[in-house]
């Protein structure tokens, strides 16, 4: 943990909490879509490191259209819960194929690269694979941050716990690992890593839910610690499939945007998988509860 | 097209069209899952031709599930519309994310493969990507075939006239470019198809589209046409990304399973696309008139 990276810390911490916390919904979407595209690109770049070739242009428009759906559809769920009802030709029946549909226009687009675009047909297979894989293993993750940010106070404080328990984790999982680590947890794929560290992270997200349910008043503490739980471990594995991307292709980090912190992958990869982790958690419950 | 090919297809297109008039939604659901699936083994075998090596199980466990829940979501829509309105903790509010859902679910295990399975780790960014691509690419585009069953005599009826203009027009197109076709339309991907031939594909489809008018009263004309058009166009391209697949592998055929005709996925290759199109476009008619 050097200087530089706890400087840029220092500044991008505080300024994505503000922004979670005052901003109105569609400043987030549009940020998050940001953070999206700069990932993408850098998914793709460590692909086309592996042999695999994917349509960015297309693949970064479609995730721009998946990011603004998914917007659309938290403005149109408020709506609707605030009507208390919805009607026969709701916004929802809508909503309900518009993610497949954006991701069958996204097939169509795609076939049209493969017949009509400039790519060696040999490629195809690779090209479409990957792209398709940007899409479901990180665009759609993500997007769900949208959607927690949708539905009002409670979505913002699950989102700020969200982030706040994955840094909090690789926080506790550094620097206890580094004193007390001895068994290493995946060699292979990040040789640093060890369970002593992976269990510190873990309970570093605990001890955030312990904190935070004071704060969280809305949610019961057992199912604060289970989202805490189940979103650190998401959020574990997610950082570990980032090292098997780069391990697929020779890489060490996934660009050097970030002074200190490698790329805006290596940076977001555990928040990919712990948002739909915390979203889907979230929507259980309010099933359950409702 | 060989005796054997016609024999074959003799005994299959009555019962295909038997089974879409007569029989319940369940149980197209069940036979369309079991082609997705066999298709689905044939994708993932041209895959590891091509040096990806997808993760047949999981990814066949997600399809069903994704064609189960296509079905539910069909059972619900119908309940929901004889009951003329939705409740607030609708069945819709719970399908709009399913698909969703079933996806993250799909991330969640392959990145478990990933990390704990026997793959080399070198090998997770093709494998996750491939098996990305055959969710995208075939099972979710396919499996809307189970939706357009599920909205009554109407959706029978738009599922018979798609596979029909899909039949029609590939005849069409293998006569009238047998017969007079000069102009090669993809030399690199499928040597024998001509544009006399696919003009021959799109004029056999609208013909249908002329002959079905009568019993297709719920759809006025000009959006038959419309419709049959552009499943067809769509159709004839899932052809030749299909070619694609196997060009990205150096292979003929997908399989051999249907005797004459190749491989299932040679056989669906057309329907994988024209399906979605003739389903997105009769809930955007339904949408319009409502």
């Amino acid at each position: 943990m050097t200087l530089k990276r706890v400087l840029t810390a220092a500044v991008l911490i505080p300024a994505v909490v503000a922004m979670v916390w005052w901003a109105h919904t569609s400043v987030v979407t549009v940020a998050s879509t940001m953070v999206a595209l700069l990932a993408l690109l850098e998914f793709f770049a460590i692909g086309e490191h592996a042999g695999l070739r994917g349509y960015r242009v297309w693949t970064g428009f479609c995730a721009i259209a998946i990011f603004f759906m998914q917007w659309l559809t938290s403005v149109e769920q408020s709506q609707a819960l605030a009507r208390g009802f919805f009607g026969v030709r709701s916004p929802e029946a809508f909503a309900a194929s518009s993610i497949e549909l954006i991701l069958l226009v996204f097939v169509i687009g795609a076939t049209g690269i493969v017949l009509f675009g400039r790519q060696h047909v040999e490629e195809a297979l690779g090209g479409l694979s990957v792209s398709s894989g940007a899409l479901i293993f990180l665009v759609l993750p993500l997007s769900t941050v949208v959607r927690l940010h949708g539905v009002g106070i409670i979505g913002r404080k699950l989102l700020l716990f969200t982030l706040v328990l994955v840094w909090a984790g690789d926080t506790a999982a550094y620097f206890v690992g580094r004193a007390v680590g001895r068994y290493r947890m995946a060699p292979k794929l990040s040789p640093k890593k060890t369970w002593e560290g992976a269990a510190a992270n873990l309970i570093g997200s605990i001890i955030v839910a312990l904190v935070a349910q004071r704060w969280i008043t809305e949610v019961p503490l057992e199912h604060l610690i289970g989202m805490a739980a189940l979103a650190n471990i998401a959020g574990q594995a997610g950082d570990l499939l980032e090292s098997a991307y780069k391990r697929s292709a020779n890489m060490k980090d996934s660009g050097t945007l970030l002074p200190g912190h490698g790329g805006m992958l290596d940076r977001i990869d555990a928040l990919v998988l712990a948002a739909p982790v915390v979203w889907y958690y979230f929507i259980w419950l309010t099933d359950r509860t409702h």
